[in-house]
C-alpha cells in the first residue's frame, strides 16, 4: 500500500533518483513528480523514466504533492523554500536528505506555512557518484536516516514520514539538529575534507610524479580517491554550513595528527603501536552492525 | 617452466602466504620451504597446506634455497640476514617484501655474503588482514612490484627476480631505495597514517558514543576503517624505518590541511570548490590504471 498519493522530488541527483527508484519499484507512492533546476538532468531523468511528471520550476510540481522532498545541495534550499512556500497543499510534509540540519533548518523554517509539517531528514547513505543515472533502488537499504523535527512538527507527520524512510529501506534515529551535525563532521565531513587533502597533497608533490601516485596507488592512498571523487558543490555547501562542528572536529584531528608525528619524529614505537591497535575494533563492529561489507579489500578482488 | 627449484620463504602472513600460494598455483618453484617465528603461525601454514618444509628456524630451510624471500616486518630484516648469512647458498637470490627500501639495505646488506645477490623487493599489494589464512593467489595480479638492487646485485639475477614476480602476476619497476621510499611515503605510509588518526579522533570524543561513530559510518567514515584494520607492528616498523620520508609527508598534508580549515573559517566557497575540483581526475586515472575498480562504493552494494 502507497505511503503516499504524490511526492514530488526538488533535485534528481544520486540521491533524489536513488529515491525515485525505490518509491517506484515498491510503490511507495503513485505519483513521482520530479524537478531539476538543469533541463539536461531533467531530460536525464525523464529519459531513465524515474518520474511521472518533470518541470525545471519546482512550483509547478508541488501543488498536489502528499510529501515535498529537496534534494539539492544544502545551499539552496531557503531559496526553493521561499519559492514553493505558497503552493504547498496543506497537509502535506515538506523534507530533505540533507547531511546538515541546523542550518537547513534555518533557511527553511521561515519559509514553512501553517499547515505544513517541516521534517528535516538525512539517509545517511551515498557513493562518490553524481547524477541521476547513479542512483540505484537499494541506496537506503539498511542504512540509518536521522530525522531531526522541529517542534511544531506532528506526532502524525513524523510517524507518516518514518514508514516512508522505512518503506526505503531504512533504519531511523530521531534526535535534534545540533547533535546530528556534531556525528556528521565525524563520521561523514571530516573524512571527506582528509580525503580531498590527501589527493591534494599527493597532487602537489614535486619529486613524484602524478603517474607514480597513480601506479602505486594500491598501497593505500586509492580508498582516499573514492570520497576525493564526490561532488564539489554538495561538499562546498556542507563545509559552510556545517562550519563549527567542522573546524572542531578538525582541531582535534590535527591535535591527535601532531601526537602523531612526535612519535614518528621521536620514534617512539610503543606509542605508535599502542595508537595502531585500538582502532582494528571499530571496523570489526561496524562489520558487525552491518554498515559495511565483511571482506578485506572493499571485495576489490574478488 | 618453473623459475626457481626450491624457495624459501621467511614469514608466511598475509604476502608470505599470497607468495606460498601463487608459487604452488603457478608451479613458479618446484619446493616451497617456510619459516615463521611463531609455532601456531607455521602450524596454521602446514594445516593450510601452503608449502613442503616448515621450520621455525630461518636457518634451517635456507641452504638449498635458490630464492630467499623474507616477508616480515621491516624491523626485524637485519637479525634475520645476521641469522642466515653463513647458511646461503652460493648463486642463489635473496629479497624482500618491505614496504621500506634504505632501511631494509642498510640493515641487511651488510650481511649479505659474497656470492648472493641482494635484490630488495617491494609487491605493491595487499590487505587490511593479517596471517597466513587471509592470503591469496592472485593478490599481485597487475600491481606493481618495485625492485631496488644495490649496485653489486648482478644483472642476470635482477632479470630472474624480474621474471619471477612477473610469474606472481605483477608488473615491474625498478627504481633506486630512496626514491621509491617518498613515494610510497606519499601512496601508502601517509594514508595510512590518517586513516589510523581518523578513527583514533572519532575514538576519543566525549559527546558522541562510538556507537553512534558505528550506525552512521557509511557517511564516509567506514572508508578509513579499512587501512586502520591493518597490523599494528608491520606499521609500528614502517614508521620507525621511513622517518624522514613520513615526516616530510605528514607536514605538506598538515600545512595542506590548515590551509582548507582556513578557507572553511572564513567560508571561503570559491577555495573549496578549488580543492574539491582537482582531485575528481585522479581518481579517473586510478581506475584507467587498472589499479581500482570501477564501480561506485568499492562495489559494496553490487
Amino acid at each position: 500500500m502507497a505511503v503516499f498519493n504524490k511526492i514530488a522530488l526538488i533535485g534528481v541527483g544520486l540521491i533524489g533518483s536513488s529515491i525515485a527508484r525505490v518509491v517506484r519499484e515498491r510503490s511507495i507512492a503513485n505519483i513521482i513528480a520530479i524537478s531539476s533546476r538543469s533541463q539536461q538532468t531533467l531530460d536525464e531523468a525523464q529519459a531513465l523514466d524515474l518520474g511521472d511528471d518533470y518541470d525545471t520550476d519546482p512550483v509547478k510540481i508541488v501543488n498536489d504533492a502528499d510529501l515535498v522532498i529537496l534534494c539539492t545541495p544544502v545551499g539552496v534550499v531557503g531559496k526553493i523554500a521561499k519559492a514553493i512556500s505558497g503552493h504547498l497543499k496543506p497537509g502535506s510534509i515538506i523534507s530533505d536528505v540533507g547531511s546538515v540540519k541546523v542550518s537547513i533548518i534555518e533557511q527553511m523554517l521561515p519559509h514553512i506555512p501553517d499547515g505544513v509539517d517541516f521534517i528535516p531528514a538525512h539517509p545517511v547513505a551515498g557513493t562518490e557518484k553524481s547524477g541521476p543515472s547513479h542512483g540505484f533502488s537499494t541506496l537506503f537499504d539498511n542504512r540509518w536516516c536521522i530525522l531531526t523535527p522541529v517542534q511544531n512538527a506532528s506526532d502524525s507527520a513524523v510517524a507518516t514520514l518514518k514508514d516512508f524512510w522505512q518503506a526505503c529501506g531504512s533504519n531511523i534515529e530521531i534526535m535534534d539538529a545540533e547533535h546530528h551535525d556534531k556525528i556528521l563532521a565525524i563520521t561523514s565531513h571530516l573524512p571527506q575534507l582528509i580525503a580531498y587533502n590527501i589527493v591534494g597533497t599527493a597532487d602537489d608533490l614535486e619529486t613524484i610524479t602524478n603517474s607514480e601516485v597513480i601506479k602505486y596507488s594500491a598501497g593505500g592512498f586509492r580508498d582516499s580517491t573514492r570520497l576525493a571523487a564526490s561532488d564539489p558543490t554538495m561538499w562546498r555547501d556542507v563545509c559552510l554550513h556545517n562550519k563549527e562542528a567542522i573546524l572542531e572536529m578538525l582541531a582535534r584531528f590535527s591535535e591527535d595528527l601532531s601526537a602523531m608525528q612526535r612519535a614518528v619524529r621521536w620514534a617512539d614505537g610503543d606509542t605508535l603501536f599502542d595508537m595502531f591497535t585500538r582502532t582494528r575494533n571499530i571496523r570489526r563492529q561496524i562489520i558487525d552492525a552491518g554498515q559495511e561489507i565483511d571482506v578485506s579489500n572493499f571485495g576489490r578482488d574478488d
